[in-house]
């Protein structure tokens, strides 16, 4: 029954009884958590055997013979780069291997940007104005690094495609103070979109106004399918970006943390001929080298990128079952009430939910009260604040299915209520 | 017999005979490295139990249940920061632990303190001019950041207290573009000073013109005696600083990279809690967390400050014959002639050596073609200009004993043959 079709005293009866199973649920004292893209302890028990890859009996030899015990080879082993560069289909020369954290290298890149510029422009530092285009909705820690940076960032719909592209061929081919744009491009946070062929190649071929401009390519669920078919597939972003002549026009990243264990993973770093030097030339004066110990155990623990496909199916089989049944308590509980859409990602670690325009933060809050957290609603958009107060972002990678199954019942009477408050305006 | 009193006849004839050696040793094909303060394989054999601390029949978790192998944690696990804390003598709280670089947080501070400020000053990026106080001789990479960043580097003589503190105290106290001062106060490199007493508490009591002038205190040789006996030791700096009523004067630095693995260690800053609270607010848009394993297996291989001092003496007995022989045949070769200094030193990883001046890069050159590579002459000071050309750092820790005594007699005949070409004009 679709809630527009209720009469106001219906909506009134509906009103007194949702109240009513909220505070059922409220005194069962639930106490969950399903605001982070975490994975489960399950997950990770998968990956244990790479804590015995190194031992005191080893030699602890990389396959050129570095001993990977002591200092040295400052953007990372060969064989390490090779496993990432199957991953993402480039050369393992386009990619140097950082530490434990992908968003600590976009971190550093903007700052590198901010203080000493790249493609020999002005670093942005010395600029009035710095802006970023932010497909919304978006990652929260992405827009923290850029609001941190003082960067002025424009909200761009996600469409069913990735950003709408028309809106940033226009932005960027007239604004020179439009310096990049977050993508997500696999299973995007939160949306779950997979951007599609056209989309990549159009972004591959922007025009941008500002020579400094940069793709910022989180590729960070690239291997995060949730089912064996259909998987997500998109062009390979940096030859579609030398192809269109724009060969320094992207940075891209991704990490193991979704793959071994999160905190305790290797990131990288993929980019033109030119972006790689730019990158090395820094990354001499801040470190001697990353951790080469943690890069031997993740080499010798995968020993190819087949074999980081075929763990990843292992997640899969542990996740689909937490992703299906919160779509199967959504669509039983909001399915015909029109008040609600959400996605049904086919990977990556979230659903996207809107809610009726102005209903995001009730929910959240009627949540918490219950002893749920959720992701703050506006987290997924600039400076935390959704236009429209509807997106909120569901984790369900962590709990248990069970759990889940009660979360999500606990969510949709708070989006009920939510929604029921707002039509009669209480 | 000192050079000094040689006639030219007596230095001419002594040119063809330390010429003939040169060309014997050269003729040998040696091929050694003693250009960067790097453990050997048998100090690393030491730690190798470490490995076996974390294997897959383990729970991994904290002492608090935190789950290690997971997201979460990002300022570090308190056993870890206890660890630091008992052996830099600070509060644990004092502490952040972060990835395997101290290098890499001195740089990101550096960056901090470019792209938002410090205090609440103007961050350095919108400044006309910036200057850093740099003790010489010096680290080079510590040159290398702040030349990186544009820093106008100002040579401050190093005497056996320390940083000449006269010449410190009058430029700080008159220049606010004066930013910062490079300090390695326990077994400097490379002249392994250990700061006097009475310097530390000068440091600790600076009344600096910028309210954002900071000591960047890198303790990297903190623990890295070479003897039981009359182990360099200073005034704990944070305490000093606030007893002076500068509590935020000053950033420490130190890691496990000598200790543990270099490369796979831990490193920390310690600071007021102010200053940490700064750090702290940058750190959380910068990852989600360091390596909490790799802190686990730090903790559970350690256990305690004790148990690195004793590591560290263990260490200590490889590391001394290197150093002892290094300083037998240069006492030997050039004891009597009076054309060098050099420093003996109880702790660190280098011996600096002073050549007569204008020699330092010719004796390197002389080396290098004989199949011995040193740190580059000049490499010392910043911009790599040694005003003298005279400073040559030494580290012995690499290579075996017999290889050491085979690379110092090289390079003596190398002292000798420059000092004299300089005499000669040759």
């Amino acid at each position: 029954m679709k809630f527009s079709e209720l009469t106001k005293s219906q909506l009134e009866e509906l009103y007194a009884e949702t109240k009513a199973k909220y505070e059922e649920k409220k005194a069962e004292g639930i106490s969950l958590n399903i605001a982070r893209g975490k994975p489960a302890p399950e997950q990770l028990d998968l990956v244990m055997g790479m804590l015995d890859c190194l031992s005191s009996h080893d030699l602890c030899k990389a396959q050129d013979g570095t001993d990977c015990r002591n200092y040295g080879v400052f953007d990372g082993l060969p064989e390490m780069k090779q496993i990432f560069a199957d991953l993402l289909e480039v050369k393992p020369s386009n990619i140097i291997i950082f530490g434990n954290s992908s968003l600590n290298i976009m971190f550093d890149i903007i700052s590198r940007h901010f203080t000493h510029g790249a493609a020999g422009c002005t670093p942005w530092s010395q600029l009035e104005k710095v802006k970023f285009l932010c497909p919304v909705p978006g990652y929260d820690r992405h827009f923290g690094v850029t609001e941190y940076f003082g960067v002025e960032m424009i909200n761009v719909p996600m469409n069913d495609e990735g950003p709408d592209m028309d809106m940033v061929e226009d932005l960027v081919s007239h604004d020179d103070s439009i310096k990049g744009i977050w993508c997500i491009p696999v299973y995007s946070n939160p949306g779950g979109v997979v951007y599609s062929e056209k989309t990549v190649k159009r972004l591959a071929a922007l025009k941008p106004a500002a020579k400094d401009f940069r793709i910022f390519w989180d590729n960070a669920y690239f291997v995060h399918h949730l089912y064996e078919e259909d998987q997500g597939k998109i062009p390979e972003i940096l030859s579609e970006c030398a192809k269109a002549g724009n060969p320094d026009l992207v940075y891209e990243f991704c990490s193991t943390s979704k793959i071994s264990f999160p905190g305790s993973g290797v990131s990288a770093v993929a980019a033109s001929e030119t972006n790689i030097k730019e990158i090395a030339a820094r990354l001499t004066f801040q470190t001697i080298g990353h951790d080469k110990m943690n890069q031997l155990r993740h080499v010798r623990f995968f020993k190819n990128a087949d074999a980081v496909r075929a763990h990843m199916m292992e997640h899969a089989k542990l996740l689909r079952p937490k992703f299906e049944v919160s779509l199967k308590v959504l669509e039983r509980e909001l399915g015909d009430l029109e008040i609600a859409t959400w996605t049904k990602p086919r990977g990556g670690y979230f659903i996207s939910f809107d809610a009726m325009d102005g209903c995001a933060k009730r929910i959240v809050s009627l949540c918490k009260e219950a002893g749920m957290v959720l992701t703050g609603a506006g987290a997924t958009f600039p400076y935390k604040k959704d236009p429209n107060d509807r997106n909120i972002r569901i984790a369900p990678s962590f709990p248990k299915v069970e759990e889940i199954e009660k979360a999500m019942e606990l969510f949709c009477v708070c989006v009920k209520l939510a929604t029921i408050e707002k039509i009669l305006g209480k």
